[in-house]
């Protein structure tokens, strides 16, 4: 099959031998995968992704340094299917999937050179993960499911009581998929920051009652430090993920404010606790998703609760990819641009 | 009066001018006062303590350079009132207090010029935040309700069901009063980790099941990463408070483990995110204690539930101060040192 390799940050079109569905594994034809900020870094820092996977074990990882088929953020066609499998989903069904293959040892879909990614023109999959997509919703809109599930198990992990004040930083694509979520669950009253005027654009557009460019005025302002007598609690998800993040949110939160961080910061950070000490913060570190959060949000994606349709920003064949990953350092041009492999 | 005074981390002897109580305070004795971990600090690493403070606000802080008269862990007597003040307290009783002087702006007791600390002979405290010392109570027992209460607000905001595996990293005094204020409050199962033989011995004596040395085995390895299909939190107490801990833990922690970080780093500290991201880490930084909280430590001190003799280990006056603040830096020797300025 065509795919769109990756090595060390370099990016080429190339034949690869077709993925061969395993015992309970389906091959699938990949219609359309989202371009993740978790890919960029993969690609500009290859080193420290793979050393700190290593280290770090879990889901999400690259631990290897082989030339690897990019892409978890899919919605693809059931083509064919391996032994023991069930066939409940008929060929030529769309289907999405948590981007894990469960083999012997867990492999992450897109992260390794055994399962390749949807920047290629077929997968395989683990049959009994697959979440069909359903009737009349678009394909890309379905590929939106993964990133949606980030945002959203983002929102359940603060266990949010409805009283909050929240506040998030950065509008690229997790920064909107949390928002999406935080619409969904009544809150709107939100504000967001972005230095980009675009990603506030958007961000407003899915839902923020304010977006803030923070050259202006500093987002943590527009936080009530206390309403009333009683003080509300502040909670403030981390959708930027760069080093320094974290420190500048201690030094601007309120007291007691809890911190959801949901930007994957790959590189090593630099904060100061007591400055976090002296306000009792808390700092939540979360990560993708369960199983049943990630077929919520496909099922928020259909019914349209979750409007993602203002996320998406471009689309490229296999041939564009390279230049996609260099598009998207510019804020302003994209959010989340699709592949699709038979463009 | 007689004091300890420090500046720049030199400590010296002198005489200061009395403090003179103002409306709504009282004039006491020092009778002991604990050298505490961040005393030590402020003298170690002044420019950074001052710097930080100034820049994080809240009741913690060493904002100036000018020589100030540490001490914030007190036990006193009463000997004098100030204007406005209701006097429940009779003079030649003793009392505690949370080491603050309610004026204008609060002030830290201890951390300021215009507020001496317990390295010298007489302070003036806030009416209002004086608890008496129930009789019977030794005056040495009385000067650990501070750090007690640091412990015991610490297990408080870690606010545990009594079903968690639980781990404190560091038996100096915090570790110590922690794991204190852990056996109070029901955990008989409590893994402690220090590398001084002396400390895990103390750590023990307080209440540790077992108190593991780094060097022999990893404190990780004491944690049940599951235990018959359903999976105990855990929740592991940072008490060391130096850089690059909470990397550490990171890295040792299991996914979904709750961090609890009540040393006090006062230095620029470097972790990887991605590691925390990738186990869904909480952090919850605490700092102090509430005044109930304050009052609660010194009513169990006094009753014996909180047995705090064995963390005292040393006795010095004014004159010892300096020798005092060197000799702590060798966890064998010391635990708490207590200042009487009467010796």
């Amino acid at each position: 099959m065509k795919a769109a390799l990756m090595e060390r940050g370099r990016i080429w079109v190339d034949d690869v031998p077709d993925p061969v569905p395993g015992p309970g594994e389906v091959l699938v034809k990949t219609r359309a995968c989202g371009i993740c900020g978790s890919d960029l870094h993969a690609a500009k820092h290859t080193d420290d992704f793979v050393a700190t996977s290593r280290e770090a074990g879990g889901a999400f990882k690259l631990t290897t340094f082989a030339p690897v088929v990019l892409g978890h953020e899919f919605c693809a066609e059931v083509v064919d299917y391996g032994p023991d499998t069930r066939r409940a989903i008929d060929r030529g069904s769309l289907v999405c999937s948590v981007p894990m293959l469960l083999r012997a040892e867990p492999i992450g879909i897109g992260y390794s050179e055994v399962a390749p990614g949807g920047f290629g023109e077929y997968m395989v999959l683990s049959e009994s993960l697959t979440v069909p997509v359903p009737a009349g919703t678009p394909f890309e809109h379905a590929a939106l499911t993964e990133p949606m599930a980030v945002g959203y198990h983002a929102v359940v992990k603060a266990q949010l009581t409805g009283d909050e004040a929240v506040l998030v930083l950065g509008c690229g694509p997790v920064g909107l998929a949390v928002l999406i979520a935080l619409r969904q669950a009544g809150f709107d009253d939100v504000s967001a920051a972005d230095f980009s005027p675009g990603r506030r654009a958007l961000a407003l557009r899915v839902g923020a009652a304010q977006a803030i460019d923070p050259r202006q005025s500093s987002p943590f302002a527009a936080l009530p430090s206390a309403s009333h007598g009683k003080r509300r609690t502040t909670v403030i998800f981390e959708c930027v993920g760069v080093p320094g993040m974290i420190d500048r949110i201690f030094l601007g939160a309120p007291a007691d404010a809890r911190i959801v961080v949901v930007g994957v910061c790959l590189e090593r950070d630099t904060s100061r606790p007591l400055i976090a000490i002296n306000k009792e913060l808390n700092v939540q570190y979360v990560l993708g998703y369960t199983v049943e959060e990630f077929a919520h949000a496909l099922q928020c994606i259909a019914d349209g609760t979750f409007d993602v349709a203002p996320l998406i920003t471009g689309r490229v064949g296999l041939s564009g990819v390279a230049a996609a990953f260099n598009a998207l350092a510019d804020p302003e041009q994209h959010a989340k641009v699709l592949v699709e492999p038979s463009l």
